[in-house]
């Protein structure tokens, strides 16, 4: 008689997993719901991945190696690039994931509990909850209001060892001053994690408060500003004894020897990222400040996003809003090949469409489409 | 004034973590300390990282794009490598990892807490109880005796609901009999995990088992057979329910676009890992058995490897052996830049080495400087 199949741990059985973006397979998507950068990453990304396999008949053969356990050189670059913004920052400072979502994932297993709440503002990033829930742990949400102001009090207050807030906000794309920050870091005792995924699109960044706030945490991904969401890298910044308990529960080979390549090589092209006219950075916020400005004129109420993306709350013919029409306005869009992104179930979140910045031409595409949608809706 | 720096969960603060193989900087190093393979991976490998890559102006375009979130290609073509051992797997049957320490790493958070402990026969792989502390779960481990023999009874008798079983196992090289693997799994009614990182070196493995045992689940990598360490890629081969246990802990985005790629192409790539005159498994193979026959011949109790490393228990020019001895000899192999692995504080390991199968020239320098320590010590 065989066995029968092990259950896993109850909180796992009945665990609400996180729903990633649709990832279409086949050509002919508009693909506007997963924040990716329409523009390709730097081309230093694929010659230094091409010099890391070298070439001629041993090519691929440094893959044969266990990759840098500490991602050194990377981290040296990370410090190296953070220096004008904080010039204390070293190393000892940063850690590196495989994905900024493998950095959260160590900061809730290091910091959170059942007895160790994380508290986080609401609407937020979905996947906060499904971490702490993964580890049995408690959550503590921190509503926001619909004008997403942000609740300076409550956090400050919080008795959560552990706070993650995500500025610029996602889903609405609102970012936070370094001024709001500091006011929460007066008072707050524990970890404050800002979660800075959208931040190189923002007007600020809490990098400079570093040095001032050994409880301060932020984190980082390549995936949105430089364009690299397929090699899978994110880090951390913090005091070295919280980069310290990241690295106890961090695997020792988590990011591969192709990845730390890829992002050395796209953190030292400055010129590509952030050049004021050229750069994909500066071009990614110039379509967003244009077309978040053709739906505010078309009377769309719209969150002012300093993020790759813009919240926007659809408007049908007949003038209403709502989660019906907004979902309406998604299905529409998926009927003609048009992919972004619909929150349902919660009141903030249920009547507006996400969509990330694409090119101008994923944008004309997008738009014609919502245009036809409203006049035949 | 600022805050103080947060400490972390008090089960995390006193963690003492995994350490790693040494990773030396600089040239000169014969490197047999990591079980890394000592031949390049498939020439397919670089040639299908480039193709994931792209050529001329827009190379590395696609890595603006996420990764596919199941690794569902790669899936298909683990499913179908193992379809002449095990006819019914699909790939509703595999779950792939960031590196099989990922696989482990989810198997603990899925099944093991402090309520559910984690056995595991000891001495094996060391990362086990690291990965359980990180949990604050409980451990139970299963001893071995200096003769290796699999305690069937012991296991199959457990009352964890899961255990890690390595086979062959770490650092030893001795492998288990399937027939052993049933006895445990004719009584067993947790989950049997066999952890199976070197069984393409090995004379059988347990893939042909999973068929008539639910509760069985198989790891493997990429890292050591397929000489990809540097990609992270391994997997579970379970029943569905376990693998959507694994996916409900799993990060979304674990794999990267690359590395997905460069696992495909091995795994599709027969002759040059299994041809058993020119393939790479079976050179390794003929190396470990030539050399651990020249140390047995020499008077070296060395364990029959299945694996591709030797552990053997070197004796001075006085034939002694034991702790000191061992840690003398790997201390004059560092000192001549010779890297093995040795494992103090355990009574069945302090007297050994780890030598990871190197080419003919590795091993010829490894013995030359094993032989002078002999000599001269």
């Amino acid at each position: 008689m065989s066995a029968s199949i092990p259950s896993p741990l109850p909180h796992i059985a009945s665990l609400h997993a996180y729903t990633p973006g649709l990832q279409p397979a086949g050509a002919g998507w508009v693909k506007l719901n997963t924040n990716e950068s329409p523009y390709p990453p730097s081309p230093s990304v694929a010659e230094a991945v091409m010099r890391e396999l070298g070439s001629g008949p041993t090519a691929g053969a440094s893959l044969r190696l266990y990759p840098n356990p500490t991602s050194a050189a990377l981290r040296e670059t990370i410090a190296t690039h953070h220096k004008t913004e904080c010039p204390s920052l070293t190393a000892a400072n940063v850690c590196v994931g495989n994905g900024s979502d493998d950095i959260l994932n160590l900061l809730v297993r290091a910091y959170c509990s059942a007895a160790a709440p994380l508290a986080f503002t609401a609407p937020s990033y979905s996947l906060y909850p499904v971490l702490v829930a993964i580890e049995n742990g408690r959550c503590e949400a921190i509503p926001f209001t619909r004008d997403m102001t942000l609740p300076v009090e409550k956090i400050a207050a919080s008795a959560a060892p552990i706070v993650f807030l995500t500025s610029p906000n996602a889903p609405t794309g609102v970012g936070f001053t370094n001024a709001d920050i500091e006011r929460i870091l007066a008072r707050y005792r524990g970890l404050l994690v800002v979660d800075e995924a959208y931040a190189l699109f923002a007007r600020e960044n809490a990098a400079p408060l570093l040095t001032r706030h050994p409880n301060l945490a932020i984190v980082r991904t390549l995936s949105k500003s430089h364009a690299l969401a397929g090699i899978r890298v994110g880090y951390a910044l913090a005091h070295p004894e919280v980069i310290g308990a990241l690295d106890r529960v961090r695997d020792s080979y988590n990011v591969s020897r192709l990845s730390q390549a890829a992002a050395i090589a796209a953190l030292n092209d400055d010129a590509y990222y952030h050049d004021p006219a050229s750069g994909i950075i500066a071009k990614i916020k110039r379509t967003r400040d244009r077309w978040q400005n053709v739906w505010r004129a078309r009377g769309w109420f719209t969150y002012p996003s300093q993020a790759n993306f813009i919240f926007t709350e659809p408007k049908n013919a007949r003038g209403e809003t709502g989660a019906a029409v907004a979902k309406a306005a998604y299905d529409y869009l998926y009927a003609h090949k048009v992919l972004v992104r619909y929150f349902a179930g919660h009141p903030l979140t249920e009547s507006f469409l996400r969509i990330s910045v694409g090119t101008d031409d994923e944008m004309a595409v997008l738009d014609n489409t919502l245009q036809a949608w409203h006049k035949n809706a």
